[in-house]
């Protein structure tokens, strides 16, 4: 039988550097990787390379670190200016406590560090940002790849959070384009006839997480294509994938 | 190019009853499906049927509600013995606001209803109770269908979560056999020479989120073949995905 989902990873892009074009690369890598587009294809791409493009990146000995991220450096492993990044991309603090700091990013992402992260960039010199509108950059490789290769594909961003109560990491969608990330139950019937009350999947995230299994965290893997998925194409944003303040037990 | 994985549904299981062996289902469901295991899939296989094939059902009109169970009625969606249910399935209250219960199961699962489910059981009579021991059950499985097929995979029995901070739920590993759910990085380089201080990927749940894409809510999909993802086989548990308490910082 056929599958009916097939993730293929993207080699070939190489190292990314500040004020390269994201959507040429990886219609370069996709020519490298002998992988033609289709309709309904997804085009997942790590936070990474977007970062780095987009020149999200900062040198923290340039950064004066405040009181509390001295206070910081204090209690946990990394210097002063470190935390000092982590605050400025900051708009509150969830938790801080035995040198972990969980924040909210300024997109509303709950997140260790607030997404500022040291693995591989430049070998420590530097250090990378989360981009600053993920849904903007998911579009903008959506419309440059479909210019390119005559097929827009659904875009997401991706990057590995923790998460609470579990251990290890897992990759999520932070920035989305032509895919809801949502997918809504509530009021369809299951097969028993029983009325689903409360049941929004979370495809958005879902098909991050198996695009990182072709992906890793050490391969040169920083784009996979996901091939066979059933999703809505409707204008979304991957804020739909973060809990209203109201709604959230654990703010 | 070949894709690196590929994802199989499995369809023809139908309804499962107590007593049945859930092992031959999935035998007989995978012929339906035109699948040949080789080595190194991984079966996926959702939670809903293996408590139903392990008789994990209960009317709640027979169980005597507790006092703190009509508390939790009177602010919540359900009735109270549905709550006593759920009481009886946890060993720890995370969170009780809203008419939301996030509990601690048994198994030191952290979930909403402690696993207790309405939907998929049979319009409403029972509702399902999470497998008592979602690692042996795995364990069955690899065996039973190893012995019918001559090849066990590995196998990852599923369930769908809500996160605290993110919208939507989520397919995450309750249940292992055959795989490490954890992939650790820690103290290896990336391609740019930088050590990697605490980069551990959940990939047990990466792989149940993959799979759910094929499953859905409605579709009558229990189970899904995962090809082609690189794993380690040493012998582990689910509970390597449940962060330590003393490591928690949202207990």
């Amino acid at each position: 039988m056929r599958p009916a989902i097939q993730i293929f990873p993207v080699a070939g892009i190489g190292d990314v550097v500040p004020g390269q074009d994201i959507h040429s690369l990886i219609v370069a890598g996709l020519a490298y990787s002998e992988i033609t587009l289709v309709a309904g294809d997804i085009l997942v791409v790590t936070q990474k390379i977007v970062s780095k493009a987009e020149g999200r990146l900062v040198d923290p000995r340039t950064v004066t670190p405040s009181h509390i991220a001295e206070m910081c450096a204090a209690q946990g492993h990394k210097d002063a200016c470190y935390y000092e990044v982590v605050l400025r991309e900051s708009k509150r603090i969830i938790k801080m406590d035995r040198g972990v700091l969980i924040c909210e990013t300024h997109h509303g992402l709950i997140c260790a560090n607030a997404g500022v992260d040291e693995s591989n960039v430049d070998g420590g010199t530097h250090i990378t940002l989360l981009p600053v509108d993920p849904d903007a950059s998911a579009r903008g490789i959506q419309a440059g790849v479909g210019v390119a290769t005559g097929v827009a594909p659904a875009v997401i961003i991706t990057d590995s959070f923790g998460r609470a109560w579990r251990e290890g990491q897992v990759n999520i969608a932070i920035g989305v384009a032509g895919i809801n990330p949502i997918e809504d139950y509530a009021g369809q019937d299951d097969p028993f006839g029983y009325r689903m009350q409360a049941s929004m999947l979370a495809i958005g995230d879902e098909i991050a997480a198996a695009a990182e299994l072709v992906m890793g965290k050490t391969d040169r893997i920083p784009v996979a294509v996901v091939r066979g998925v059933t999703y809505q194409t409707s204008p979304s944003a991957a804020s739909a994938l973060i809990r209203p303040a109201n709604k959230d037990l654990f703010r």
